[in-house]
């Protein structure tokens, strides 16, 4: 199935999709994807024959537009989001001169993120200051039914009910105060985006594997290729290990949403070289910093600027888009006290 | 207004309760309490008027069980908790030799927590391991409605639409290392508990000046009072500032749940003395033990076990509850693969 919310309300109105992502029709099992997930067991079979039905063009449809989408989710019960290329954590360890503990190459890391107000895969990525250091993070994410406390990694598996992309917006220069403090990230972290489309796993045949998607995730910065890495190679830890550390003391509800973290590639047993050189490069601005810092003692590639444009997107082999493109510019804010109205 | 939600369901049913916590009656303006804040402009009148039949005798009343609640909100987009009681961080760092940056005084930490699975206030918390060092955190929480990105601390006050108080279950043997690695917490905060009871300012009265409440707030272990330290006293940054900085790079949505963090005071201008010892106590173990441990090398009093019960409650100047309590037993989980079904 391929699913999407299109804008209405707070949470959306789901709809299924064509492959072409032309068409759409309105789900009629379920209003919105939060009610489709808290009973998805029910409600996925009628969302199926939906989707033949569409797809045979027998269905009543109307255009899809990405533009019209919000997040698949466009508010959550829960985004955690992991770092399972552990070659980004230790690029940015290295860069700043610091070890990276062995443990985190067994024990994955991962952080809570705000999941109340999530970004549409068009939406502007609003900032009230450029000095924040704004960048991107390429990532894949997934969505979970209910899954019990104390699940296996293997058990996690049969858990991931939707395969959807993120943009994991991140404030680079508000990081080393908020990690200092030890209490993990807040203000460094706002509003993440996603994808148009969420795809059940049967959507990406044999490029899922079960706990990873093996394919390349594609970002452009104002048009210009900056990373291609695949996201099933150097994936240390699956999913179904992602979601076994979130639920060790806790249960997640149905529509939970997991990362992998920036999608990170080694080339030669290296570092990734840029895109612009001919390398599969990074699905982060921070990453090509960290090897410009490496390489040549400083970082040149500057952090987003308002007016910029990031555009995430993954391809099947044919160069069909799998989920629709998260496809963002950054734009100035104005907080509600310069804008004079009630703060 | 005193809302709680009844269990039904994922979200429960919102119902409005008598002063004595006697009696209740369903709420008709909205079925659920998020959908109440979804649209809290519109509905906070209507369910005024109800509130207002029901203390009349006028509405169609039933029973209220405090154990038939859920948590306000069973499940909720945000929960974001402050430690504005700076004097339990000073402790806490005091206790293991470490220095608290003086910025700690003017900067508030705040973490990201999980929200989408709130135990009931009667709910046990389940634990698969007494080793993790299983305590209780005793706090006061507000709910906001939509609340602007950039928001200033005056503004955020005017976002607070109802008050809580939390048990922030927290496992201590769990901390060092999470912390350790960088990201903050995440399996060393299972399900927070609420109370049965969420409130509008108004029925605060004088005790609440807007930004914080001054009232004891009274925990019990196994029936002897642990603390009751004033929530009005020592806490460092009010409600308006945690929001504030919680929304400075991001918008907050309704149903946004902000905690203070552990009510902690100072008596005599030093830290407080066990309730046992006639002092006002505290709101975890934890600080029992930091204290412990300054004034005699190790801590004494354990963590909780098995079996073990902890009461949260708040009275006003009448002995009357206002938030009714928090009481849970903890006990034993067993996870899915040990209970040999389907993970």
């Amino acid at each position: 199935m391929r699913l999407a919310s299109v804008k209405s309300g707070r949470d959306g109105r789901l709809v299924l999709v064509n492959r072409d992502l032309t068409l759409c029709a309105l789900a009629e099992a379920a209003p919105t994807l939060q009610q489709a997930l808290d009973r998805w067991a029910e409600v996925a079979p009628r969302l199926e024959r939906e989707q033949k039905l569409l797809d045979l063009g027998a269905a009543r449809s109307m255009a899809f537009r990405q533009e019209d989408c919000a997040a698949p989710l466009p508010r959550a019960f829960q985004w955690a989001d992991g770092s399972a290329y552990v070659n980004h954590v230790e690029l940015v360890r290295k860069a700043r001169g610091a070890e990276m503990p062995a443990s985190f190459w067994t024990d994955p890391l991962m952080y809570q993120g705000g999941s109340d107000s999530f970004l549409g895969p068009r939406d502007p990525i609003l900032m009230a200051d450029e000095a924040w250091g704004i960048d991107f993070e390429a990532e894949v994410g997934v969505i979970t039914d209910d899954v019990p406390m104390g699940v296996s990694a293997a058990g996690a598996l049969d858990h991931i009910k939707l395969l959807l992309l993120v943009n994991d917006v991140s404030l680079r220069n508000l990081i080393p105060g908020e990690l200092a403090k030890g209490f993990g990230f807040f203000q460094a972290k706002p509003s993440s985006a996603f994808s148009p489309l969420a795809l059940t796993p049967d959507e990406l045949g044999d490029a899922w594997d079960g706990g990873r998607l093996k394919l390349p995730l594609r970002s452009t910065l104002n048009g210009a290729l900056f990373g291609e890495p695949d996201a099933g190679v150097d994936m240390t830890f699956d999913f179904g290990t992602l979601i076994a550390h979130a639920a060790r003391t806790r249960p997640l509800a149905a529509g939970t949403v997991i990362g992998s973290g920036t999608v990170s590639n080694k080339e030669d047993g290296g570092p990734g070289r840029p895109a612009a050189a001919g390398g599969r490069g990074y699905s982060c601005i921070a990453e090509q910093r960290m090897i410009e810092t490496i390489q040549g003692g400083k970082p040149v590639t500057p952090f987003l600027r308002f007016g910029d444009r990031v555009r995430i997107e993954m391809l099947d082999g044919e160069g069909r888009s799998l989920f629709g493109a998260i496809d963002q510019a950054v734009e100035r804010y104005t907080p509600p006290a310069a804008q004079g109205g009630i703060p």
